[in-house]
């Protein structure tokens, strides 16, 4: 495997083949398998699961890490193509992504949509440069729409809590200060309608997932026996649901203006997960989300504190099925004279 | 050993018998004994010792460490129980720290308080909290009361000078342009008269330490054969003393109260360790501190400079003693798989 | 090898022999010769390349790195000999470096200067300090006046691409924003000259360099066989020339004088480097640049996407010469208890 960037790229049969093998990892340590494989960490934004997670996973193979973030130790980077660069950033994309991918054996990279643009975004336009720039393995840590890692961990969580795979499960806009990307939902809806779940995304007016993104998922639930749907009515969304995957995301039907975002918001402090939500849910329906989560204003502490919560499991299964991402790209027993040449 | 976090929480034997681990492990280097562990170190505040010490430790002994900032590429942090989270902190520590600790074999955690409220900070509110909510072994490095690992360094330092269980020890408070926490000045205490020392602080008016530091110093020094004593009177305090501690702390008669602190402290800059102060001092005596250490407003040069500084040394001992730490908290020979299931 | 400070301080032999290095563990990798070793980076200044190229090459040789970055994370640090510290800084280098050293087995340090007192920099005060504090071996990361490490990447660039020795090099000034630091003028002038080429500075009024480091470069061109001139004519540098290094500085007439420095560099923005440029240079000549490089300001789109520019060469080329270096400071085989004893 030489990219990481999407569930969609792969077969719904290779990604259960990933979880296996994550699982296997578990089972059976293999803390040698990556000795001597270097893994590049590039961070244009915060982390703390992933910065985390993909150091201590990596170590558990045997390998190194080494962190990069522009802007803080770090030059301040440019991407945009023909940029005269008289600003802020002293160092392009161009030339420092091809550097860091000259030392490493892979590289991951999280670079999150600044949310001006939905049109370049859907079309991942910097992370496409990006890819076009590393000539080693590469794993995407989150983009403008996609974070393959996290889609991923919360697939094997749902596989652990032995949620049907024809399960309700609804991706629910939850409040949040300010707008945020589209990565997670996008992600986390392609992942419950490629495991061929009843997905129902639940937002307020203007907070649509774009066409795009509902139409991919589409596809993806008819292929494995799923479907996706969307609402604005919250309790006909989660009658019968085994699942509530809250997430916040920015409006869409105002992409990039950040005051017809902050009126639209306003009125939506009620879209706090409370414990009521669940009136109608099935018994013992879990409440996902990714993390970070503003607690009392996305998810109450009740939800937070109580049983329906799988937050850090799904924490934890970062780790658990990025090991099986690096160990199918890195693990083969190259010459390491040949990586480095 | 699953917790260090207070020198108090052990018996003075066991301390020894940390020591003596820190000696063999410099006598006997194990490059092996911790292949395969991981680290989290998480800074809420700064570090220079504590952070390059930690990792290097690791490294000696052939482990990994996994570093988090929040606020600096990680998110900020909440740590009030209950918040309403819609202001700059993204994450609580309630999901941060398990999700940290699921990934690592064992969590170190710096934490200074926020010096506003002496009671939460003397009942170690916010530790208290990580502690509860760290699953895996846990060390202090540095919470709003103590320092354990610079009390044990420092313990180290005491006994490579031969300075006698039974010396006098002056803790004495010096200048520094605002107030900083209590954390060493009690950990030093403690240390001290665990030790069995005579121990004596030396402070200006509103900088005694609080009652509940003292009572804990002096239950120490009665079992351990020594004393405490506090006076204002830098002359008596250091006749015959083979140990000058310096250490910068805030005005505890006005804790919280910043303007009434830099009144206090605007009357104090002779509070500056020089060559004079051991005037009455035991032939040779030591200087002593944790560092960072502001040259010529807390010690001048002459003394940094001279013979009588082991600040080098005390610096060197945090490596020492924390690998010691390391090691019997994470040297058993459990399975790799039941660290990460 | 102890230190690694300045290429003038070696035998054209002695760097021929750690080029041969740099390709031998390319060739045969010695994935454990640096085991148990630990490097630590302290960076007073960004890095991009230096803080991975260094980390990746001490993991590829089986050692570990701690990074330090004073003022991110880590104290401020003062420098100044004497400073009464009572500002930002709360830590010195007198007592920061000593203690970084006690836990390493060699430290790497990065400390631009600040551009205000020639004198003090042609003298390396700083890192003259810095190296008078560090027992273990030193490695410059780049000094006031020197980049070693780039100096010799370099090198090995040249000598992949078979250009002559005695071939025509031209070190050019370009255009930036403002006034960078002479470090890697000065060691490229320095790398070129004791390779033996002939070397032109090329320069606007008012950005000579300083007639120290042009002495210096033309005692060893003249060691060396080659010679080393300046001018403002660049259609006279470039005639034939078969490599043209591009690399900003501040006036050196003005030197700390950001005012007039400005004034002078207004004019000056035609010295980004064109294709144009290249009319009259031998065929196949390469452009250079130790990087970050800011495009279209320093060097157009049209030149650093072309087959001219060797910059990822370069780029990587830092790993492979730097391994050279930690390879011969740390691999002998040192008892591991007399490193941290």
């Amino acid at each position: 495997m030489n990219r990481f960037l999407d569930l969609a790229q792969f077969e719904r049969a290779q990604i259960i083949d990933l979880l296996s093998l994550a699982q296997a990892l578990q089972d059976r340590p293999e803390p040698r398998a990556l000795a001597g494989r270097i893994l590049g960490l590039v961070f244009f934004n915060p982390s703390l699961r992933t910065l985390a997670s993909f150091q201590a996973g990596m170590a558990r193979l045997g390998g190194s890490s080494v962190v990069i973030t522009p802007g803080q130790g770090t030059w301040q980077m440019e991407t945009r193509r023909g940029a005269i660069m008289n600003g802020a950033a002293a160092e392009h994309i161009r030339e420092g992504i091809p550097a860091l991918a000259s030392y490493c054996d892979a590289l991951g990279v999280r670079a999150f949509s600044d949310g001006k643009n939905l049109a370049d975004d859907l079309h991942e336009s910097v992370f496409g440069m990006i890819d076009a720039l590393c000539d080693k393995p590469l794993i995407n840590m989150e983009s403008a729409m996609n974070h393959p890692c996290q889609a991923l961990a919360d697939w094997r969580t749902l596989d652990e809590l032995e949620v049907p795979q024809s399960g309700k499960f609804v991706l629910s806009w939850v409040w949040h200060p300010k707008a945020l990307p589209l990565a997670v939902p996008a992600a986390t809806l392609h992942m419950a309608a490629m495991r061929g779940m009843q997905v129902v995304v639940l937002r307020p007016e203007g907070f649509a997932l774009p066409a795009p993104i509902m139409d991919k998922a589409r596809r993806a639930a008819q292929q494995a026996g799923g479907s996706v749907t969307e609402t604005g009515d919250r309790a006909a969304a989660l009658a019968g649901a085994q699942v509530l995957y809250a997430k916040e995301w920015g409006s869409t039907t105002d992409y990039g203006n950040a005051a017809a975002d902050a009126r639209l918001r306003a009125e939506l402090s009620d879209w706090c997960v409370r414990e009521p939500w669940f009136a109608g849910a099935a018994p013992g329906a879990k409440l996902m989300h990714c993390l970070p989560v503003r607690r009392n204003t996305a998810v109450a502490d009740e939800v937070l504190d109580g049983p329906r919560a799988v937050v850090r499991r799904e924490a934890f299964n970062r780790m658990a099925v990025q090991m099986a991402v690096l160990h199918r790209m890195l693990a083969k027993p190259a010459a390491v004279s040949e990586s480095i040449a």
